[in-house]
């Protein structure tokens, strides 16, 4: 028998305890010895529940208790969730967390200690909610050179953009919608605004590549700016517009990490991926593209990912487990206007043949792109595909047209 | 230092030797120990590889050598290959192996062997090639009560199959072009006539339901007999013809396994895995649908796999690996006639009014489709969802009409 407790009865620590008790006789089996929760943090009481005995308010009843091996963090944000784990992991006790925020805020931290003391700390829950993607990613990263991990990782965002492309809201009809349904909060900023995407992209970088990265070094773009006109160009341009979180190694070894709507081809395997699931892509130089589908939230499937993750540190509880990597490395993370990209581009110009006869002189020949509502006086198309800093530098010498949008064409490189 | 031996100088055998080199550093880093290729097993000689100093014809060479911890058996087929690898695990050596004909006929004895010998037996490229699939399975396991596992299995068939649908080729067209481009052997029988895909159905049946599945329980039938017309009838229906591998879980804990052409809704999430790539999608309880999509064949994509492998039993020389089930228990797999099914239907019928009559009378109001190229004198319909064996009684009592075709349609159960 092994004992854990939960950090936190929100969403995902009450759907961890169902699916303990539910499925409790394979998990049982899986882990080869009964998983007990024996105390559960919550400020809240809930005395209708069965086990409404094992709630206390008082974190050292679970520190100071010898008897509970395994933690199970699932209060969310920064604080007092680092202190807990922390204080977990130096008391003996291996962690299972679903907070992406702590282990983009502290991975590095959180996992030297644990490897000091032979525990564990995993976080499969962290990103892509119930899909199965941080051990896998180990595994190609086993056998692979990765070059690039690329995802929809937030299903609220993903939802949005799927009613604006397929049923041509507007992006607050669209949030409008989600938060009626649940699947957007009330103040949606980290989905809309992409800070949600940015802890996961950070913690598949940091895993991908063996070196922290910290969510300030990611160039962090939201979808609150698209437009119906964003989507239908998107259609012209033979793709549909994904919020995507992207991490690629450069031949010299740094990284290229960001967050942003880009336009993903109609036929590359993530552009179908739409409503809250999430997609994850992984490069490898063996395997080539691997792609990780499922739901990337909701309370039954991050808690099973989470109960996975507590198994296995059942059948581990006196050897460590792999995911693991090095600290922080300044310069590691390059600027993201450094990176090579072609972007649809939409000006608002006071003459169209002299816009015509600057684009054509800055770039050559480029592909126009037109759509049937366009507003007034507007020009669009795809740039060549060049450094962002170069492509701003160069956009920057046109007359009598204002840049409106640019979004990033997603391509391979 | 690790030794291993490699049988079969193969595509997947010399992409093992391939990958363990040009990524030593990292999969020394991964595994905590160099992996060293002591010995590989050929009955043909490579004098001009640098490595011709390490082959051999003798497999005493590799079984009586107690350096070799781990061997990698890549040579595919039943025989030798089964009588190789029991020896070697028989001898207290690990073993790895990418050959689905093997683990799908042997799995539940080799497996066994291993575990009394607290050694392990892993064949994750043996399904689904370089996507990593069995690890993830196993994971969703964990905390999942699983219903259903389905998947394109085969790279080949899939690949004629999108050829057919996109470019409207004939059977035959796709064929030779597959062969072209060398995706199909010269005898294409084990892919087209579905015996591939069965024995990558057995291995995720059984992993996922605990109970060796044997080839020979499972309705495998191939694609030989698809026309374009089959095509454009699938297309009306909104949906695309798809080889797929099917396991589900019935409530009394049976199983229906099957192997046959199916047609999938076009927003079904492997409706959209093209070409020769491959997608598998498990069904649990919690974590609801989650899809593993990537290359399903190709030396280097199947050889990471097994590299992957060769890494976890080197971290794990003396501890045994998770993935096991049991032996085989006759009368676990279902009659699939017994399964609910809806089919798409053709007939040729000696006259359209009398035939509708019947259908009407038969299964109620039902949905027509027609295709314009369609042949004269035939109608085709989607039947209501019921066991199989009773829509074929049913139909058995038409008269004056000829069924030329039965596809199942895909669908939740």
């Amino acid at each position: 028998m092994v004992n854990i407790a939960i950090l936190g009865h929100g969403v995902v620590g009450s759907g961890v305890a169902e699916v303990l008790q539910n499925n409790c006789k394979g998990i049982a089996a899986k882990a080869g010895d009964s998983i007990v929760v024996r105390r559960i943090l919550d400020l809240r009481a809930f005395p209708d529940l069965p086990y409404a005995d094992l709630f206390t308010t008082d974190f050292q009843d679970i520190l100071q208790d010898e008897e509970i091996r395994i933690v199970v963090e699932t209060m969310g944000g920064l604080h007092p969730a680092y202190d807990f784990v922390k204080a977990c992991l130096l008391a003996g006790k291996s962690v299972v967390t679903s907070n992406k925020e702590l282990v983009a805020a502290k991975g590095d931290e959180l996992l030297t200690i644990a490897r000091e003391r032979n525990l564990n700390f995993l976080f499969e829950a962290s990103v892509g909610g119930g899909i199965p993607i941080l051990r896998p990613l180990d595994q190609c990263l086993a056998a692979n050179e990765v070059f690039e991990v690329a995802g929809i990782l937030n299903g609220t965002t993903n939802f949005m953009l799927t009613k604006m492309i397929r049923e041509k809201m507007s992006f607050d009809g669209a949030l409008a919608l989600a938060q009626k349904l649940g699947y957007a909060e009330r103040n949606p900023a980290a989905d809309v605004e992409g800070m949600d995407a940015c802890r996961k992209t950070c913690i598949l970088a940091s895993l991908a590549f063996g070196k922290h990265v910290y969510p300030e070094e990611v160039y962090t773009e939201g979808i609150t700016a698209i437009t119906e006109a964003d989507v239908q160009y998107a259609a012209a341009c033979g793709g549909v517009i994904k919020l995507l979180g992207r991490a690629i190694r450069t031949e010299d070894g740094h990284v290229f990490c960001m967050v942003a709507p880009m336009i993903l081809p109609s036929d590359n395997l993530l552009a179908g991926v739409d409503d809250v699931f999430n997609g994850i892509m992984v490069r490898g130089d063996s395997v080539g593209d691997v792609v990780f589908v499922g739901r990337g939230a909701g309370k039954l499937p991050t808690a099973s990912a989470v109960v996975a993750d507590v198994i296995d540190e059942v059948k581990h509880l006196n050897a460590r487990k792999y995911l693991y990597w090095g600290p922080n490395e300044p310069g590691h993370v390059r600027d993201h206007r450094l990176a090579p990209v072609s972007m649809l581009m939409r000006f608002s110009c006071e003459e169209d043949a002299g816009a015509l006869v600057q684009i054509g002189r800055t770039f050559g020949d480029v592909r126009m792109i037109s759509i049937p509502d366009a507003p007034a006086n507007e020009v669009a198309f795809i740039t060549p595909c060049m450094p962002e800093y170069l492509l701003m530098d160069k956009i920057g010498g046109f007359s009598g047209m204002t840049l409106t949008r640019a979004i990033r064409m997603y391509a391979v490189r």
